[in-house]
This record gives structure tokens, sequence and C-alpha cells, in this order.
């Protein structure tokens, strides 16, 4: 099944446009878990367990677990593995390099993690990320315009007919052949997210921004979601991983998925 | 010390403008090797020891290593830990994102793995990048004009006033506040390589595609390096790893090396 069909069949199934981001600090990890032989994934398991009835997706952020050499290596390849079935597992990893190199990302991502789909920056072009389109019911989300303010910078650099972010939506929509590609696009920026959605009607959209970022659900889900309210998934990472920070932690990330689920459904309603 | 002026230090101390690439691959490394409980680690030690007489630098893809999951990491960190005090270790692992994740992938590349520089994907902009500038001796390298085919797409667009990597250029230099900011620029885009230098004078480059790849080597150093013949190294990944497949591995590719960091010293000769 292609990709973007397995993305449409997890936000039916488990009616939710909810993407948990998995950002995991060890600082904030409750006192209670830090004893732990593996505190992140420790934190994780009880989030993952917490979570899993409001999420389609869960994106899980290489950098936060690269931070910690092997054991955040090795808490990196349990939290994949314990992902439940019936959701997307996104590695957000943010990968791209020439040929050769793409295709090494791509077996570490897809092969030795697992994931179901990756984010991709895009600059090195067409032959830096055929790699990692080679197999159709695998994803990949690519940086088209993201949700933070130096987004500017060159995302939105322009000839006057378009600007970068532009180019890139349209060069990806090229690249779909096999109904795999997607965008990140920012829930920061709820205009021109609804421009993308314009020019890619069926394109896949990541949505960081919504939590802790504070960009705009209500617009956002309206203008971001395909005709039929799919082909998007919203992610909130800090916002339910730290929604209490004491013991009853995985309960309080539990209620705040479950809120934020409710309010991308509601937001949805209003489309 | 500032980035840029430890970079010129070891090219002067090494009388050389060669960066050995570690793009190891497992299938590559020679029959009597692969026995060993670390395959990838024993090769690069051999490699190093053999080739460190000629190098100035050494450009460890993270790609190759992460491709090998936990395993792969170890080795990654042995290789690091190996690598001479007077050469600049580069982690090359075009990484880039939000500030608070960026933070993450700075300190595992400078911390954990103990890196002297990184190269970076610019993409998302300034605030995205301002994690990995905070320390002036570790340097990073942002991508600027790759040296692969797919480098038209995007960092050739244009305003007609200036080209995407030229905007990039002319960022990167007001990011330089701290004489730790360079580019990579590819040795396939000779003509390319000598109007960046021309943008910025003094940011060190980091140049790829003399050797497997088949840039000109000649004008790439004449136009690549600044005023006095320094700032910029030369890499060379395959063409080295690999000269010889068998049991003389290692002495076939101390001499690449030698033979390439003579030929960068000639080309600098005719400066």
């Amino acid at each position: 099944m292609q990709f973007a069909q397995r993305l449409d069949e997890a936000i039916r199934n488990k009616k939710s446009l909810l993407c948990v981001g998995l950002d995991t600090v060890l600082e904030k990890v409750p006192a209670s878990l830090r004893g732990h032989d593996d505190p992140l994934f420790a934190f994780n398991k009880a989030i993952i367990a917490a979570t899993a009835p409001w999420a389609a997706a869960y994106k899980v952020n290489t950098a936060f677990y690269e931070a910690y050499g092997l054991a955040g290596w090795r808490a990196l390849q349990l939290t994949f593995r314990y992902l439940p079935e019936d959701v997307i597992r996104i590695a957000d990893a943010k990968r791209g390099d020439i040929g050769n190199t793409s295709r090494m990302y791509a077996r570490a991502l897809f092969e030795e993690l697992g994931a179901d789909a990756v984010t991709v920056n895009p600059l090195m072009g067409s032959d830096s990320v055929q790699p990692f389109l080679e197999q159709e019911e695998k994803g990949v989300f690519f940086l088209c315009l993201t949700s933070n303010a130096g987004s500017a910078d060159f995302q939105h650099f322009g000839d006057g007919r378009e600007k970068l972010f532009e180019r890139i939506a349209r060069q990806v929509q090229k690249w779909n052949s096999r109904g795999n590609c997607g965008l990140v696009v920012g829930a920061t920026h709820a205009e021109e997210l609804g421009a993308v959605r314009a020019l890619v009607p069926e394109l896949p959209f990541l949505i960081p921004g919504i939590g802790a970022q504070g960009g705009d659900l209500e617009r956002s889900v309206q203008l971001g979601t395909d005709a039929q309210g799919l082909r998007a998934v919203y992610n909130s990472s800090r916002a339910i991983l730290y929604a209490a920070q004491g013991e009853d932690f995985a309960a309080a990330a539990g209620r705040a998925a479950q809120e934020t689920q409710a309010a991308l459904q509601r937001a949805l309603q209003g489309k």
C-alpha cells in the first residue's frame, strides 16, 4: 500500500489527526524514573501507553537520543520497537546527502530503526532524495516551510514568481511517482499552509507547531487537511510529554493527547 | 583559538590541504578484518595510521555508521577517539532543525563524539544554526553549493541578482562573529567555487568532490584557497579508502593519500 493511503488509514482508524512527538529530555523525566537502567525508554513507554488511544502517528526526534550517545541510540531503537503497529512511526531526522550517503541514512532509519516515514531536507536536490523513495509504503516528509522564525531566511527567498518553499512543494510533487512523498509545513504560518495545500492537494503534510510553538490549531486544520479532512497529521511534543512533571506525568500526557485529538476533530468539523 | 585559525594551523603543520573521508562500508572491508569484533573500527584504525602523515583533517560521515545501528554508533565513537590531536576532526552529519533540537545535535556531535567541526544544512535559517555556533573553537561548515547533480534543483534558484547558494554564503558571513563558520563548496563546480571565494574571502571551505566524484583538483585548489593558500581542505573518501581491496589496503591508502597531498601542494604552487 502506498504511504499516502497508509497515513489516511491510520487517521481514519484512530479518528485522529494527532501526531505525538517524542522529544524526550533526560532532565524532564520524573525523578522516579531517573534510576531506571534506561530512563528515556522507560519514560517513552509510559507516554506511549497513555497516549496511544488518541494518536494516529508518533514522531521520534532522533537528535534527542543521539545527544546521549550509545545509551541514547539504544533508547531510540527500543522506542521504535515499542510503538504500536496501528500508528505511523516517523523518524524525524531531517537527513539528506549525496546519493550513496542518503542510501545509508535510508537504511539506518527504515531498516535499522524500522520507521514508516522519515523527514528529509531537500536542499541537495533530486539525486540526494531518491534513495529514500524506493519503497512505496515508506513515506518521506520533505522540509518545505518550517515552523521557526529562521524559516524566513531562505525558505521565503523568491524570484518574484515563486518562493523557495513553493518551488520545493512543486518539485516534491514531481518526486511523488510512488505515492510516498509528503511535506513538513509549519502551523505557525496558517496562510502559507493553505497556499501550499492549494499547490499540492494530495500530498500528506506533517504539521509541527500546534503545541509549545503556539500555532493556530483551528485554521491550520482547516487549511492543512485535504478535501476529505485527511492527509495531514499535527504534531505536539512538549505540551503532551511534559503536561505534568510529577508522578502523574503519564496520566496528564494521556489527558493532553485526548484534549488535543478532540480539538483537532472539532476544528475539522468546522471545515 | 577561533576555528578558522585552528584549521590554518593544521594545514600549516601538516603541509597539507587533504581531508580524508571515512565513509567506511562493511562490504568493502578486506576479508581479513571481517571476523574482527568491530570491523568498521579495525579498518578505520588501519586507514588512519597509514594516512595520518598526509592529512590535515578527517571527515567522518555519520550515515555510514548509523546504518549499522548500535554497533555502528560504537565504531563512530571509537573512530573519533582514535583520530590524532593534530588534525581537524569533522563530523559530516548535515544536521539542522529548530533551536531546541539543533542544541541536542550540537551536543551529540561536539560533546558525545568530540568533533572539532560539523557540517550543517542551513535551510531552516538563523535560529536553527545558532546552537552550533556557541564555541569559537568548534567549526561549522554550512552546505552552500554541493558536489552532486541535484545541487541545481534548489541551490541555483535565484532572483536575477543572486542565487540561493550566494545568499547562503552572504548569510553565513553574517553568522561568523566568532570566527567559526565555513562553507561546503563542491570541487565539481570550479567556476562557482571561485565566485563563492570572492564573496567570502576569509571563510574556511570544506571541498568535496576531488576523488571518486571527479572534480578538477588543480583549478579547485587555485580558486578555493584564500590569498595565503589556506582556509580550505579538500576531501577524498573512496579513492583513498578503497585504493586497494586486498590485504595491502592500508599501504595503498597511505600511498593514495600521499599522492593526493602532493598533487594539492603542486596545485597550490601554481597559484
